[in-house]
């Protein structure tokens, strides 16, 4: 029986670690705050008798397996946090594991799995981007990226610590993690529980208005090259064809910079950060060939830049299913739905079915130390958790 | 007689002092460069057998008083550069105004005045912001400013220098300054001489528009407050009261700063930094009092802001038909118009009649490397200052 004053105490007492005065929490990949809390966490798993491994890139795996089972399941989540953050973004994936198994054993029920929780190292960004962790040990980081070893030095690693974290797979059938689901939607329509189908891709790309910097003051308007007057019809079209597309589509016109930036000269440049996320990759391609379009039948001067693209993953149908069933064994409510950020899961469900579990955030807020969720919700989470893994370790 | 020849040997010996191998002369104010050419100046005279005086803010003077006459005419501009500007801002009126007093003396003209031509310093931008040589001799710095001693400290001086530099008027009977255009209407309208009646006024304004800060990625786009979305109606407001006002009204929208400006970050706060510039301080006030009130019935959460607010200047009128009169005598071609840019005429204009005139700036490019005005044109700026000065010389 899931006990939300266990699981709260462990997530006060540990997750807190890196917390300031104002209340956010700190607590880097590869810092002295993500080591100690994740120091601490071992020790309290060892004192529970589980037994515990940290592989070379900082990721931790607690491990129980009274009845020898050949086979295993893992839940699990990350323990690093962005810089000033909350309490609940992946902190709350971990300790929900650790109650669901707390329970598990205290309650002596038998399982015909093997349970492992892993604690993920540098989920938010580093140098090697998101996701470190759990890309490591599904061996998807680029060894082939020239710059890597570098990158990975600057957290004092080497690529053969890298080869070696990476984990054989064959024996453990499924991945499942709880987090908070850092959107309002659960919270605007006062449902329990995110049941998450897949997560989003991400399209970046920018467009470069051109014209020609001259003085503000001594150029009259009519003769002027301003890029500035062309901004309009550019961001007004971004919002037009992404009204066109169903949720989860999102388009965000993150950041604009203007070259060279003074009140007195008429711009040279003015360039647009565009993001768009969904879980079809080709609406994201189809919308910014939209925009493309648009921008070519324009006559405006410009460039148009792709930056990044990342797959989408749609995760397991069947634990999904497990997962409602989960959810209706204990009457709460619950959506379909997808994330809208990346995580670790997106990385293992390329490699065994997986399947993701979402707390309301409330009023959508994270990556803030004002990112909240509330005990009641914590609890509805972690019991889905724990049916999900029950349902899961039957029909397996 | 003016010589374009001898003009423009002194323009290119002495004005091309500063000038890199990639063509950009940088010349700034209280700079090495800037004494160096201010020396071989003061030597060139003083070898001509002018007198001369350089003040304790680096402002050189250069008389030249056959007649021992009791009143003066003052003319000249410049000799300080922006950062990788051109040959002919400022160093133009400078050596035309050396050129003038050359043929004067070449052609033994007697006058009723003495005549300064003055080389001033620091034009452009300083610590203390621009004109501050001649804002010096006119005693129109805010010494009051509690910042202004250590401003002046960065260049090496004190309150006492700059008390001290103050000119009195009171002899000084007129002001002349030649300079380019530095905008493009002489240019494309293909005329030889602009007669400057007033130097136009700067207002500048920050609206900062406000949203709420949230994930790019987990927030649907019904769920946003995004100011980014409402950044087309407000700049298209700024285009469209703009083009209501004539010539020589100007509006720039130089610049536009996202907070906190990331791809996947929905902005919290998207801020525009617009400039407006006219004669008619009235219409600058106007414009921004139309953006307020459009800002007032939007709905949308903004702020506005004033930034500076620069007087504008009407020229003598007296002195323009002496302009006048010095061109038709050549049978060249003019305008009569506003400067968009600031110059020291602006400030000396505040207490003596003061005139203007304009040569084209091809392209209308300046503070450039490609800044240029070709020798013709040159030649028939300088006769017309030449033609201008004994007019006035007459007259008064």
């Amino acid at each position: 029986m899931v006990s939300i004053k266990r699981l709260m105490g462990n997530l006060t007492e540990i997750g807190e670690i890196g917390k300031s005065e104002e209340g956010g929490i700190t607590r880097m990949a590869f810092t002295e705050e993500f080591y100690t809390a994740q120091k601490k966490l071992k020790a309290l798993a060892e004192l529970k008798g589980y037994s515990t491994h940290v592989d070379r890139v900082g990721n931790l795996f607690i491990t129980y397996n009274p009845g020898d089972c050949k086979k295993y399941i893992m839940m699990g989540s990350h323990l690093d946090t962005v810089k000033n953050g909350g309490l609940y973004d992946g902190a709350l994936g971990v300790f929900s594991a650790l109650e669901v198994l707390d329970s598990i054993r205290e309650d002596k029920i038998e399982l015909n799995h093997g349970i492992i929780v892993v604690v993920f190292n540098a989920e938010e960004g580093s140098e090697m981007g998101g996701t470190f962790g759990s890309k490591t040990i599904c061996g998807r980081n680029n060894l082939e990226d020239s710059t890597f070893p570098e990158k990975i030095g600057t957290y004092g690693l080497t690529l053969d610590d890298v080869k070696s974290s990476q984990m054989d797979f064959k024996d453990i059938e499924a991945f499942l993690e709880l987090h908070i689901e850092q959107g309002g939607i659960l919270d605007s329509e006062k449902l329990d529980i995110g049941v998450v189908k897949g997560i989003v891709g991400i399209g970046r790309y920018d467009v470069i208005l051109k014209g020609t910097a001259n003085h503000g003051g001594s150029t009259p308007m009519k003769l002027r090259d301003d890029p500035m007057k062309k901004l309009p019809a550019v961001i007004e079209k971004l919002y037009e064809v992404a009204a066109k597309y169903p949720e989860p589509f999102v388009m965000t016109l993150g950041d604009i910079e203007v070259s060279p930036g003074m009140y007195n000269i008429i711009p040279q440049e003015v360039r647009l950060f565009i993001e768009s996320r969904d879980l079809s990759e080709d609406n994201i391609e189809e919308f910014f060939g939209e925009i493309k379009k648009f921008l070519e039948n324009s006559g405006f001067k410009y460039e148009m830049v792709k930056s990044i693209g990342n797959s989408s993953a749609y995760l397991n149908e069947d634990i999904m299913k497990d997962i409602i069933k989960g959810v209706e064994q204990e009457g709460y409510t619950y959506k379909v739905m997808s994330s809208g950020a990346g995580h670790d899961a997106e990385e293992i469900s390329h490699l065994i079915p997986t399947g993701m579990i979402f707390v309301p955030s409330i009023g959508g807020v994270s990556h803030s130390p004002k990112e909240y969720t509330n005990e009641e919700q914590i609890e509805k989470g972690a019991r889905v958790l724990f049916n999900t893994l029950l349902n899961l370790d039957k029909r397996l």
